[in-house]
């Protein structure tokens, strides 16, 4: 057991967070994630239908009786979204924890305290941070530059943004970006968060329903192998480089970069031909700078025992050593 | 008391190292950290000759009897630098520790470890670190995106350099860009590193030999205050934020930039007329992303009991009371 705001509010036994990963966080790793110890959030709208995510909610009951989290992401889509049924899902199926991102959250946060739930915003920098708590969410999940999808424009690292963070607010928050290991999450308590984020690292997992080309790709890859895209829209993404990416980067460089030139490339059906099918040139995949430190594809238990034995080691072993 | 593997082959109290900064790491700052139980290291080519770095030298050993070091920078030059000498003077004053920088060493490196000097390297990869480990460097010190100054064209953050560096490598590993506090010390310790290096956090000092409003500058930027120029040159610098390095950012902006558009804005003695007379917009400073932490002008000695104070809370108070 560690002990911190977040695993108390959360209800669990490790400072994990497995956040919003779109097509990927559903049902296999929210309970993974639960069983493990930590805590997992499930893309809401990886469901075209609210009716999806209910059901996915219900069939991670099956696999697990500990608390896991619905990730609900207001980023410009294709589709207009209606957000409110799936808040509605969430509340009817009594999941406790949401994790907004993207977008202020604050049009539908009196529709969700009233259901009960503990929000968890996601953002890029402390000022969104400081507008998070000032609309009542519970927590701050931070996400530093070497993130994996949407980093902000900012291009603070975690190393500055974490602390700043910690210092600009009362409510608990997480570390997010550049997390991989047991090392990471002994940093990001060092620096004064209440827990990590992984995203990433949870791609290369076991658990992760998607094909082993994808998995076996961000263990190949190292520290330089990620792009930024999208960066002369405004809506950088940090990617896994390969021939998409690279065509997307092209077509920046000529300048005047309207969204229409870049929306093919980045559709959500070419990503799906990647993670069912393996083709890992087909299609953009988010990935953070922490794939230079993925070596393997564990069970997310093996995972977890592996975090959480090395940051013991740190916490008793390794730091006291230092200090005489 | 800290111990780690560069206290003890620096014969130093604590982790704490400042690195090299140009016009400004000179006698009053390596011995206020010599003092303070750190090690400086002070900028050889400050020196327009080699006896000014022999005269400051001989000053720095009436200032303490503890260890310092000399920076060596080899990077391009508006004049031809003949290092040798400096080397010499290195060796014939009798310091023992030197910190190479910018290109490979390794034309220097019979030189200097015939001369009995402790070689610390500064990069920003993995694999110039490996290079520099080769060569017969006894220490790398690694900078990560966020840091100060030339943080290389990766842009991989410390959080993520750091440890694959540790991995990496068999000589001891000092972090380096992105540290300000007692966090970021024992952020640094728990991924791996022996210590931790500042630049930025050195120059808001009081015994940092520069005008008050430079100093003030940095305590007022935020963590979005510092920009990356040349690096369409890529010879990427981080600097702060003001009127010349907007100027900067617009040349390049253009295109197809040449190094004979830029240099007028980066000449030192626009630099000089800053430090002495706190012009803040006549010239480019040098800063890192931790310039957003930064938010007092302490002695040497009031940080440096600060930082080891914090990083002890949180060593035997804040981390073991999470791990029951």
């Amino acid at each position: 057991m560690f002990k911190t705001r977040i695993t108390e509010l959360y209800g669990i036994e490790y400072p994990v967070v497995q956040g919003g990963l779109m097509w990927i966080a559903k049902a296999e790793l929210a309970a993974a994630l639960a069983n493990a110890g930590g805590i997992g959030f499930m893309t809401a709208l990886t469901h075209r239908e609210p009716e999806g995510l209910a059901a996915e909610i219900r069939k991670t009951r099956e696999m697990t009786d500990k608390p896991f989290g619905v990730n609900l992401t207001f980023l410009p889509t294709l589709f207009p979204v209606n957000y409110d049924p799936y808040i509605d899902v969430c509340i009817d199926e009594g999941v406790k924890f949401i994790e907004t991102a993207g977008r202020n959250p604050e049009p539908y946060m009196e529709k969700m305290k009233a259901g009960g739930l503990v929000v968890t915003h996601k953002c890029t920098s402390v000022r969104h941070a400081l507008k998070a708590q000032k609309i009542g969410c519970d927590v701050v999940s931070i996400d530093g530059f070497e993130a994996a999808g949407h980093p902000g424009e900012d291009d603070v690292t975690s190393l500055i943004l974490v602390p700043l963070t910690v210092d600009a607010l009362d409510i608990p928050v997480i570390a997010s970006g550049g997390f991989g290991d047991g090392r990471g999450l002994v940093a990001a308590l060092a620096l004064g968060a209440e827990g990590m984020n992984m995203g990433t690292r949870f791609v290369a997992t076991q658990e992760a329903p998607l094909h082993d080309n994808v998995k076996q790709a961000l263990v190949q890859a190292t520290e330089r192998d990620t792009s930024l895209l999208m960066r002369t829209l405004r809506n950088t993404e940090r990617v896994l480089t390969n021939t998409v990416a690279q065509q997307v980067l092209e077509i920046e460089a000529k300048g005047n970069t309207q969204i229409a030139d870049i929306a093919p490339y980045m559709a959500g059906l070419r990503g799906l031909k990647m993670l069912n099918e393996g083709d890992m040139e087909s299609a953009i995949l988010a990935a953070g700078q922490i794939v230079g430190l993925l070596r393997d594809i564990p069970t997310v238990q093996e995972l977890m025992d592996r975090i959480i034995g090395e940051a013991r080691e740190i916490i008793t072993g390794r730091l006291p050593e230092i200090v005489d």
